[in-house]
């Protein structure tokens, strides 16, 4: 599943200087960080409250908290990409965390 | 980069029902959603604070910044933990959205 | 200036249940506590952006925090309209915390 | 209930240069203005939590949402006074989009 990271990190980087009439993040981008950060705060927001409405709810429930949680990782991959960072720094920080170093990481996956 | 995320959701489901004592994560879900959720509030906040502080910062800046994204992706998984998910269905919803069927990317992984 | 809550919260109270088609209060109630506190995480976010922007800013940018803020008070109040209660609760609690009793203060009004 | 409000803006100007130690909000004004903004970031989303809690709970749900949006309001009035602004200029603004100018709503204060 890692290369749906990568392949959204290359397609957010594509289109950071795509057009922005036509592309929903080109548009993000140059209407500038602060939009981009609502976005964040929105969504983060919309994922609070669809996880109280998951807890008791039925699939559909649980599938829109899917859905507003991929929301919020996508706007916040917008962000990284905005400021010129992207997934991997972040997998790496929570890796190393983990006690898993950058480097076993790779190894692991490329041995796979 | 796939793995850590597969290694991190063991990891929560592990410590899920570990003793509160020593584990954060035991005790959050011991105390239960609210608190899990306020976890996702801070951390999106954090993470829009240190990403103002990133666009015009240098590499501490942003290493700050990358650091509350992390935070702010583990509470989530914690999240749907919680709730009985993982990220896959997360990944899973935003390669549907790239035009990427979770099988077509499975077997990309696979071949690869 | 109290004179300006008591208007809002009367004048919520009456749009609550009005034409959800043409006043933006009775859609925000019609729509329910979701969209309600939806709109309160915006506006918090939109505050906090607008007062790092205003830390270093000019008059446009104060003015703005300032707008940002009443915006964060007004679907505050909305969400206690929605929730049969009203601003002076809010203060009540906020005046019971500074050690001035709600009768106190409702005296001193009375007085002055 | 105005006072209150008066009252709150004085005591946050008197602490805000007092000893960080033994007051919060002197603490507070010392972290700074994204260590404000976080707590006005938590309180926002404790508040929404809380009104989920309250939709169909108890007389204890509605008092602690009332507790939280009070830790809210606060923390932006605490905002405010870090930037040289008081509740004042927010009130000011929610009058005049009520249609209700500063000098009338004096007016009606001074003549009530």
């Amino acid at each position: 599943m890692s290369t749906i990271l990568d392949q959204l990190d290359q397609s957010l980087a594509d289109r950071r200087h795509g057009d922005a009439d036509t592309s929903y993040v080109a548009g993000l981008h140059q209407r500038g960080l602060n939009k981009i950060l609502e976005k964040v705060g929105e969504e983060s927001v919309e994922t609070i409250l669809a996880a109280r409405d998951a807890e008791h709810g039925d699939d559909q429930a649980r599938q829109a908290l899917i859905s507003e949680t991929a929301d919020l990782w996508f706007h916040s991959l917008v962000m990284l990409s905005h400021l010129g960072l992207d997934h991997r720094s972040v997998l790496e920080e929570l890796a190393r965390r983990q006690g898993i170093s950058g480097l076993e990481e790779k190894a692991s996956r490329t041995d796979g």
